[in-house]
């Protein structure tokens, strides 16, 4: 863990900082440890055409758990790959996604998320997906070095 | 190429039923043969943290276009699978996604796409991905059998 | 889980057909559920240019565990895509490979592994993965409707 | 392009120090600028159980090719990432990947690649992935600080 790792509190700031995820109302459970919790609630204007979660929103979602929980052990990261497995059609009244560090090297960081649709309180697996992100000195800093 | 291969026409049909696609403002520029082209203007409120375009947004556009060129030889399909690489920072006035596919089987149709920023008139490279789709008999049938 | 699953017994003799799996020296040390394990001991011949275990082979690896994992729920498979994360430097006295099945659909399997480097009874992670597989009929039946 | 980028010369002998690149028989038909070829004969040891090319030497010619790529204009590097797309039974009396630089940056080199069945003189696609590397000093260097 560096000792630029972002706490649960920063990260509730820079997440209101986010236009996008407060647009999509990504709320931050947890966030610790190399592991971070991520929620939203059920959107109609986040749907694709058969009325499903867009694909893009749960990219969103694994993206951003995972760009969390990598912040908790690496301080602040840039996402440059991501995955996404879309194992079943994403309805819920809400969705919520669970991201781990598997492992924070100095030049990447890999971490994997899985993204539940929540209806009367039960948690339903509907997707997966890996990230890896590149540690950055700071925020500002992504813009000439991301790749 | 099958017989239930989406012509432009129906494609922007359906995508004026996708709720997101609409929010973002995803307008389909070709759709033929295989390939498909997607553009949305600069959205402020589709951002991350930095000020650039989502991640998620750049799964969208992949996603979206990779689908569309999908559906002009295979007819309707669900993704099941993307994978999006952020090659540098997604600022411009609009950004164009360019999907091929590289094989359409029965089970499984393989595409790709390249994600350009805008400015001024000139592209520039910021995203490639690729994305696993699989045909469906209709649009209504991928709830209970989409993996 | 379908009739046609496959037994430990049955995945040891179909591993014995497969001439590169015999080569690197795989076996099945556990299938059943869902999940299963391989191990292959250290082979020189096996290994990049820095002497490490080539990429390659931490690859087939991955795609042998998940599509052994994937025929205890579902039968016979074919893999048609994959992804491998190198963590770390993949040295040691043999390699563990531990997948287990996400979802198992009728067109589509979703599964993962973890691989490890043994070095004197001790695991260390060097590498993970993802698989989608596609149930075939039979394993001759994957020639002509691989995609 | 930096200083330290790998000529065809180089590379062919960097070739010859991978003992698993030797036992497969990869010969590198071109390197320069950002793109590579390999080629691989017909080997029956490299086989699944059906008799195809096995997935694991499809993700060594894509790892390979794509690696000597990058090296062509970054100097030596490590791949952190591959994927791999098996769009059609791998069968033929050799084969050829094709290897792309996306972008080369100073943390991450993005290249795809293309892999060919040859057949009395014909090409025919049967797999693509993509790779991320990682620039090393030198490949000494990359032991400590792979990821």
């Amino acid at each position: 863990m560096t000792s630029n790792a972002y706490s649960l509190e920063v990260l509730k700031k820079v997440n209101l900082t986010a236009a996008f995820n407060c647009w999509l109302g990504f709320e931050i459970i947890r966030a610790e440890g190399g592991e971070a919790e991520l929620r939203m609630p059920w959107q109609d204007e986040a749907t694709q055409y058969a009325g499903f979660l867009h694909a893009g929103v749960i990219g969103a979602l694994i993206d951003t758990a995972c760009g969390y929980a990598a912040t908790t052990v690496a301080g602040p990261v840039l996402a440059s790959h991501y995955s996404v497995n879309c194992m079943a059609p994403a309805v819920g009244q809400a969705f919520v996604a669970r991201a781990t560090v598997a492992r924070a090297g100095k030049r990447q960081v890999f971490a994997r998320a899985d993204v539940f649709a929540e209806q009367d309180g039960e948690l339903r697996l509907v997707a997966s997906g890996e990230v890896i992100l590149v540690p950055v000195d700071s925020p500002a800093a992504k813009v000439p070095s991301q790749a």
